[in-house]
Order: C-alpha cells, then structure tokens, then sequence
C-alpha cells in the first residue's frame, strides 16, 4: 500500500482538490489518498504545521504527505522533500516542517531540482504530485533533488521558558474551539519537575466592571476530558466547565467540557482565547 | 471489499478524520474508506441516528459504520458493537441506534471488552478503530465483546398517536433547508387507513398583524419533489411553493420547490420550521 | 482503474454524498471514487459547468464523470451521457455542459433510456449510478441509452466581441475569492492580436465621494500569479496588489495577491466583483 496524504488550503468548494487527486491517479492509479485537510486558514504556516504535527503519527512507515500550502516557487523559496521518521514530507522550504524538526532530527533533505525535466507549463503543484508519486512508488529521494542540510523554521512557534515560568502562545483552535497551545508535556515535565503550578491566560485576572465574571487559574492538567467528572457529579453537572490537558499531539489544550462552538459557546469564545495570545504556566516551589 | 464508514462530529478542518482513515490503514491496509458525515452537530444524537438510519441502506452486507459522536466511555455509557440487518454499528451506549433498533431487532449486540488489551495510551477512538478493522476483516463480535441484550433508546425521535392525529417532531434539516421529521410513512399508512388528511406545522395557523401571510395545511404528500409540477404550470412557475413527500429514509419531510437557503430561503426559513418542532397529520373522517 | 468523479450540490453534511458512494460501491466494488465538488451553489448551472470544465483535464481517459445538479427527470428535461474527449459525463439536459461542449464537439451523445428496466421505485441519481457503473466497467453507450445530436447550451456563459472590445461576465467566484471570468485565452488572442490593451470592471472608474480610491485598468495579464514579484520588490511589499493572469483552465481570473476572503479580502470583495458583473477588455491600436 502507498498512501499520499493532501494537506491545503484549497477549501472543498472549488475543483481543485479533486483536480489534484485526478493528477495523481493519472501519474500512479494504485495510489491511495488520504485528506488531512483542505480548510488550512489560507497561507497559514503555523497551522499547517501543527496539523501536520498532529496527523503523521497516525500513518504507516513511507506515507508520504504532500503539504499544499503557500507552495510557489520564487527566488526566496525553493521546493523541499524531507525524509524523517520513516515518512516523506514535500513542501515550500517556508518553515512548515518546523514542529517536526524540532521534535526530530530530518533522515534527509533534498531541493527539488526535477523543474526542468517536466513539461514547461507545469504548476508548483505538478512538480509536488511528481515528486509524491515518485517517493510512493518506492522511489529514491536523490532522484529529484539536491541534498542540503538546513531549511527554514518558524520561532513563533516555540513557548518560552524564564524562571519558574513557561511562556507559549495559541497555535491552533480547533473545530469544537478548543485552543492548543505551543507548550509541550516534555517541556512541562523538564521545566516543572513535579512541582504545583497554576495556568492563567487571557482574562484569567480580568475583574473589571465590565466582566465581573473572574475566571480562576487552572491548576490540574487532567489526562482525558472525562477526568473533569468526579465522583459526586453527573455529566450534565460539568457541561461548560474549563479544563486543561495535553492533547493527543502532546501540545497543552484549553477547553471547555462539551463545548459547542454554534450554541453554548466554546474555550475560545467562552475564555476570550484566539491565535498567537499567551498562556503561562507559573510553577509553584 | 471490505467497506468502513465514518459518521462523525470532528469536522472537516481539523486532522482527525485524517488521522482516523490512517489509524484504519495501519490496521487494515485494504479498507475501503467512506465518509458519510463529519458535520453532525457536536454531541447531537437525535442528528446522529437520523442519519445512519438514512445511509446504511446503501451499503452492501457486511459494511462496518463506525459512529465517532459522543463516544467516551465512563461509567455511564459502555461501547458497543451491533449486527443489525447483515451490517455492523460500532459506537458508544447514547441511544444513537434508536432510529434502526425501531426498524429491525438487532441480530446480536455486544458490549466491547477489549479496552485492557490495547496499550495504555489508547483513546476510546482506538478502540473503535481496533473493532471496526476486526469486524471489516470478517471476525466475529463474540471475540471483542460480550454479548447483551439491551440497549438505550432516544424516545424523543418517536412519533406518537392520538385518536385520529399523529404528533411528530422535526428532527433533521438538510443541507437544502428541507424540514425532517419522524412520523414515517408505515405509521402514516396504519393510523391513517386511507383516510383524507391535512399536515399543520408551526406557522400554520398564524394570522397576525405582522406576517399576514396565511400558511394554508398541505392535503397531500406527494410520492417525488417534482410531481409538485402539474398539467398547467411550468417548473418556474412552481419554485417556492411548499410541499410534503415521504423521503427516501421513510420520513415525513417538508419542503419549498428549488429552495435554496442561501438566496430565495428554505422549508426552514420560510415555514418557521425548526429543530424539535411539531408537525401534526389530522385525519378526517 | 476505473474512477467516476462526483460534482454536486448535495453539500457535506447530509448523507446523500456517502449514499452515492455506497450505491456505487454495492454496483462495482473495484470503482476509484473522487470528488470534485460537493459545495455547488444549489441548482446553479453555470457554476457547475465552471466547475467541471475546470476539473476534467486532471483525470485519464475512460473517466467518468457523475453530475448531480439539478438532475430531476421531467417532461422538459431528460437524462444524458457524452463521451467527449476520451471521458464520460452524466447529467440531466440543462446546459451544464456548454463550457465542454463548446470546446471540442462530442463524440457520442445519448438520451439514457434504461429508467423502466430498474426498480420501480429507484431515483434519479440512481439510474446515473446504473449508468456511471455501466461506463466504468468499460459498457457501451449505446446500452443504456439512444443517439441524440444536440443538447442544451447556456448562452450566458458566453463572452461577446464588438469593435475592439472583449466583454464578459463573471461565472465563477473560488475558495480565495479570485474571480473567474467568462473571457478565454483563445477569444482574446484571437480578437486582440498582439495590441495593448486594458481591462476594466465594476468600480474602476468610480472616483465619486464616497469611495475615493481609484481603482487603475489592469494592463497586463501575467502567466503566473508570483510574477507581480519584480526585482526591486519583496513578497511582503506586493501582498494586497491586484492582477489578472489566464488560470489554468484557460479563462481569465481577476486576482489580488496573496487574498485571503476571512481577513485582508480579497478579489471579490476589494474589487467589488459578484457573480455576472461585467469585464471589459479593450484593445488599443
């Protein structure tokens, strides 16, 4: 089996997803092909890359994820192709890679360098379905590229450590608005040692006339969402309540236990929570 | 062929349908993937069941749906697996299979057991996953699960009759803003024997000084949308009028001719008509 | 391989769009199913017809292509299936095809006759699954249906010439909210013939008091959207600048770089340009 996985920000309305699915087949009819997503906020480097963070793990050994964001090749980007962790990754070199180079060191990269060789009105995207199909035939990364050594990353998505204090930022919020945040479990586990700890963002202090409503630190990391339900307490009692838990990516998650987005609200709305705004957790000694 | 279908309220922007078909194909490299929805509204099990009850007549004996709303285990809800009309239904004890277990009685049930032979980071998604791959495979339900007898009903979804009228409540509406409800065309034929009928709904009988617009009963359920177009009239002359059919699923739905919820409106925008409404058939004798 | 693309108005929530798959699956089990589109403005031809046009060159010979929009059988409207260029499309006879068909004549069209030879109660959209089937499996068009010679067109799909002057309209407004026009690449090198040129549409002109910024004719049409990079400018100093450029599928595209419809606007919203609206080219000599 060979599965190639699409990662855009094409959206589903216009043809051109199923445009690309139909090159790929074209160029290899066994292919199988999985969508991560198409709904990438357009042009979004570090919510491609969380999403991409979060999905390889799921896939076999020589998956190979095709990243269909902000892909045109200028003089300031080349194409890439990264070999790491047994999966194949091909993209724009505009820092997309970054939350999985910082978690691992790449088997290899290459520039793609097969431009030339395709016919000359080929998009950017022909080259990537050529190099996808390509690497899931089993094919060589040397093949269609040059190696090189570094690329480019993204700081922004690193948290922050100073003192007793991690420092991170929302990343990402997801379909039932939950926000994620760039803090790791191993940076909390390095940085806290054990230690009592409170979590505060936003509005965390907010006492203000205007929201006389104050929203109190967080101080458990639970394991699970249901954990928020003890003993004494019925589902329907917790519904609304926040929680913190590193998600399945490993990533600190904010969220509200059975949120809806559409009606009762969710971490985002309900905490006032939205990209790039900090979260901190201060460590107690 | 082996056939697994995905009904979820994950949403298509997040990673985790992705992540779902990978963990699939890690599994069961030959399974055939197919999406029937991932835009259930979060945790609405009302929503859930309507549609599972309309797609799995569709799919060929043997299809294995995987039901990913609503899904964590505690000690209230227990997942399970069930073999109904030659298919299979994986999902949580949240009542989820009324709809079908109204239709058919199920072949066999089980509660899923094999929550302490996965590894200890397996999320009640895993589990899923580990049983729909089995049961895809050809195996039996008695190896991942014990056999009950009994499941939890969603009584709101079942209409009721009263002397010479049944009593319905809207349960779905469609992407076309198209009005479901669940009085089906069996209890319509029994409780009616023939007998001519008027169909009354929200707005029906309001005269106001505000909407003036008198919404008269409908008289007749029509077998197909188009059969609304008669002898005299065009297809133009018709878009817009409201109309009652029994839907593919067996339901009553009510409709407006070519609606379009975006620009001329809907069932739903034009008649009032919403989620938990009453629709009423009166029988005249 | 045998694939049969689907292009509908169903939308994504429902489960009509799983239902299709899984008739389809139940008839040929080896079918490779891909959307296009599942996101087609309600009933809207000319959109549909963008769509396909735009999608149908990605795909191998021998594909088949279902189209469900607006499919219902009456008197005015019969089922169809082409063969054109080496592919097959199935639809109702309601212009959706005129942006093919108006490009290369079909090789064989037929009137699909087999509707009495189903089940009685079967649906429209599952006579195009009998006949999809059909076709992938390698059937003849003569089978299921009988030889016609001409089908509907949509006429406003097409741009007019007069003088020096291309004029056209927009049909198609996509996921970035780039606008689509009516004007192809061929039409304007045949009428403009190597002069200079302008393109003007909806507020150029407009100077008036409200709205005091100008909005310049375009006067080049680049080959690629990164193109409007030069040598003295960098990505970021150019995000926002509006350009034309001939899209792949070989019509005209009104664009502003790096748009983003959520945020900064984009195409149709900064320009002023909705579905219709008019586009001029005038050539200088």
């Amino acid at each position: 089996m060979s599965i190639i996985t699409l990662t855009t920000d094409y959206g589903l309305k216009d043809h051109f997803v199923g445009s690309l699915k139909g090159k790929i087949l074209t160029e290899f009819p066994e292919a199988t092909i999985i969508d991560i997503s198409h709904d990438i906020d357009a042009f979004n480097i570090a919510e491609t890359s969380y999403i991409i963070g979060a999905a390889y793990s799921s896939f076999p050994k020589g998956t190979v994820h095709l990243i269909g964001v902000d892909i045109e090749r200028n003089r300031e980007t080349q194409h890439i192709a990264m070999q790491w962790n047994d999966q194949y990754f091909i993209c724009a070199d505009n820092g997309v890679l970054s939350i999985l180079t910082q978690k691992i060191i790449p088997q290899k990269i290459v520039a793609i360098n097969i431009h030339d060789r395709l016919h000359s009105d080929a998009t950017d995207l022909d080259v990537f379905v050529k190099v996808a199909c390509h690497l899931a035939k089993g094919g060589l990364l040397n093949v269609i590229g040059k190696e090189i050594t570094s690329i480019k990353d993204v700081t922004e998505l690193q948290a922050t450590v100073l003192d007793n204090q991690i420092k991170g930022n929302v990343i990402y919020i997801d379909h039932y608005g939950n926000v994620v945040t760039n803090i790791s479990k191993n940076l909390f586990l390095e940085t806290g040692k054990g230690r009592p700890y409170e979590i505060t963002f936003g509005r965390t202090y907010e006492l203000g006339p205007i929201r006389n409503k104050k929203i109190y630190p967080i101080k458990t990391i639970l394991s699970k969402y249901s954990d928020i339900i003890l003993d004494i307490y019925s589902v329907k009692d917790r519904e609304g309540e926040k929680l913190a838990i590193f998600n399945e990516t490993g990533f600190l998650e904010i969220a509200v236990f059975r949120s809806n987005p559409k009606t009762v609200g969710s971490a985002s709305s309900l905490l006032g929570l939205n990209y790039y705004d900090t979260v901190i957790i201060e460590f107690k000694n």
